[in-house]
């Protein structure tokens, strides 16, 4: 397929390449030229302006976040792209975002599949990512190609493409939980003297032995929390979304404001560079631990 | 070896018929004397009085309850224990509660291991359970056979009985951390009007893949609360224990509070009956949603 | 002087007609003619556009929010007024929204003073309000005849017209964590079957003899909840300011937060018309009082 | 009358002191002889054993907590009490504890009111308490001039004793409230750079013009938490005590679960010997002010 790129970041790379590797004719765009450079080495056509990239079948967007897609998809792309492409959204945006998009993309008769993903930069590199595709099946099923060469697995979740960025919301929000809820736990066991990996080992050999808690889980109990894998005030922003949408339907989400507080309590503490996992020096702080 | 056992509820019943399996002479007492009778008929000996079962080499205790604890164990079998006597005490505990038994049984000459377990009522028939062991060193080497006969693997906790008390309270807080967390995020998923099991689906075949949210979250999804695996006040009451195992040491647990809470609210909404999971309700409720 | 007056809502009428009774020229503009027209018959001047209200020495405006605040005073009045005017900014606003006005009105050369005020409408009508005044020492003392006119007491706050904005939205998270602390309180005595008026008048008649608690602890023993003297949503929006402004500088507000999700729950439960005391029928709902 | 005084501290001896002065006979025990005999140069008529002050027309009770009233009053006195006696329980004891009594006393053919007071030893000293009284009428009628001699006013709050703890309890969770309110916004207020005594002013001028606003506003702004005029650690007993009153009727009380987690962390930090509104330091020290 003639198709776009644009958001060449640690993710964005990754996805890229995979799409030039199976054969898609990728025209690449990103604000600084470095990435594009490099992925021209591999048969990536750079180009200077976003709008170019909205011009063949399909553009995927991997964005920073809400500014970022305000600006390149809605302020640039979109109001270039011809009639009938087809866009795979696949930043984590807001909910509310999202469905402005829908209304944008209806009206510029451009089809949007929101295409957010589970997993880190290495998994994307690999085209091991889990994706969570909704929008119109036919959408969707055009995208299929291109989904396959980024994925392991697509999840469909629903026929509007903002239901993709609340699902995405939802798990990062359930992953901040479990990394509270070791914290806390680990903080507990701690402040009685007892090693915390005793705890991590034993939930995560039984009842929690999935990713979320084995990784996340020995990341806390080593305090290993730099280099980041993901930043703790992007931790911040994902919460603060998940309420925000929340809040559009009158749902409260207790344990949601437990973690906004903690986030702060961790960014007014200097923790701002280092991975969201740090938030759990919060309840260690707290216990006086610290 | 010639054995005592004390508790023989859901879980005892299961543990005790392991040992008598294994070849041990199992002296067996229980409040209600019907479970006694039918172990019985598979060699167990029947005694009368909780002093009659503490007489041998060895006694497991798996009661309901502190209070049971209280009566059962520091009323009448201690006083009568034999000196020498190894205690294993698997009931699920009070932090506080286990650190007075180890002053009454270093006063009474007799060891003791604290060791709880992971797994309901199957799981202990199997004699596949997840053991917590805590205690001397000789002492959970001289309990191995009998911890053997009961579980598919001993989780080595530390020196202190209390210490495995604690970590079962950690771990319990954890699984209602993760009912909560699913709660609230199926709840904002549903009042977006998305089927909650779609979530639970990606959550559980992804970075959630382990046994708590598999299958704590089919049972939100499918709202089958009943019959109940784990009563909900029961849930509360261990949430409590770990409020008061932090207290003891000045750990705040703003995840246990909210949760705490919650179980109230199921609770005054006449939940008492159904399995914890049924406190993903609240958050359905204050939604809106039911 | 020759002032100006925008937005005359329920508050600003009040205030505008106590500037005109003080002998001052007024310009008055209202989105809607009909409060302009009956001020007209008190000696005010309807003007059919913003712009027309800040030509004069001073121009008091006193919208309904952010939103409004943006369309009026930055995209209308503020550009096409004369440098060395005098704008007392006397809305509720957030504190971001008023950062931006200091930078915007420095630009313009106009002279800001945030003036945020406490009172209901029969208070704003009778001349009565307690006055918030923050900004350079020169602008709070050439506002002060205007100030007087309309308030009771002027609170200097400081020199930066924001920091009024903090504090008013500092002191209506203090009613709103007030009006909460006696919803819990009045559900616990109830749920034991005692009537809520005995606490409430025992409160109000010693250590909380204040308006914010003989005002609104009536009204919650009452359940009197309509008409609404602040709609739920405003309190909302008030709160969730709050938290904003805290999260600008790492603030954890852990009440504002169980608020948050409060209002979040009454909205739910169909009760965004009523005054924002009807969020204690949450506390009420969640003990199975309702 | 002929009466007993057990529980000389602080506020008890102020308390006899007020009644010898009324002209009642007063036999006085403390646990520890030095009170009783300061009170024996006023005219009362130290006594070796509680029982000897449970031996008139009425006795009045002013112990530390639970475990001082199961002691003295259920252990000691009561046993020993003449039929129709009349005992003033004026502790601040949890409901749970004071509905022990009230089926104790009926037993023993004792009459029971409930009268915690407000007020701190020089309120007491002076005779100027405010007392909070339940009980059936003819008891509280009966205690009327000894309640006189105590304190300004008798607030009845219903025909049980332990409604009397119950409100008792909701009066200090409501100070608690305040206390964690003013520290929130004096927090957010001083995180943006502003002197948290300008917030203290305006609240504590206008809608916050009460006591509990004014004098612990003041120690919060000021920092001076010592001398302790209510120790920290009895802020947390006392929230924990209307915590598990709420917890009897299914009443969730998110706001003191967030003062309990802050009391733990002020413990945790060294703050136990300090005023209770030293609990204010958590939140300055979670927004790194401290």
């Amino acid at each position: 397929m003639d198709i776009g790129f644009v958001g060449l970041g640690s993710m964005g790379s990754g996805m890229a390449r995979r799409l030039v590797g199976a054969g898609h004719r990728v025209k690449v765009w990103n604000r600084s030229p470095g990435p594009a450079e490099a992925l021209a080495k591999e048969g990536a056509e750079p180009v200077s302006r976003p709008e170019a990239a909205f011009g063949g079948e399909a553009v995927v967007s991997m964005l920073a976040n809400d500014a970022a897609v305000r600006e390149v998809v809605l302020g640039q792309g979109l109001p270039a792209a011809r009639p009938g492409l087809l866009h795979l959204s696949m930043s984590t945006i807001t909910v509310k975002l999202c469905q402005e998009m829908e209304a944008a993309h209806a009206r510029a008769g451009v089809l949007l599949v929101g295409a957010p993903v589970l997993g880190r930069p290495d998994v994307a590199a690999a085209g091991q990512l889990n994706i969570l595709a909704a929008g119109e099946e036919a959408a969707v099923e055009k995208a299929a190609p291109l989904l396959a060469a980024m994925g392991r697995k697509t999840w469909r979740i629903g026929p509007r493409p903002h239901q993709a960025s609340l699902v995405k919301l939802a798990v990062n929000f359930s992953l901040a939980a479990a990394i509270e809820a070791m914290s806390e736990a680990f903080a507990l066991v701690e402040a009685h003297g007892l090693d915390p990996h005793i705890a991590h080992e034993l939930m995560s050999g039984t009842l929690f032995a999935a990713p979320a808690y084995q990784g996340y889980g020995r990341t806390i109990a080593d305090r290993a929390f730099e280099p980041a894998g993901f930043k703790l005030p992007l931790g911040l922003k994902d919460v603060r979304s998940a309420m925000e949408a929340g809040e559009a339907v009158g749902a409260p989400m207790p344990f949601a404001s437990v973690m906004r507080d903690n986030f702060l309590d961790a960014i007014a503490h200097g923790d701002s560079e280092k991975d969201w996992s740090a938030v759990s020096q919060v309840a260690r702080r707290r216990a006086g631990l610290v």
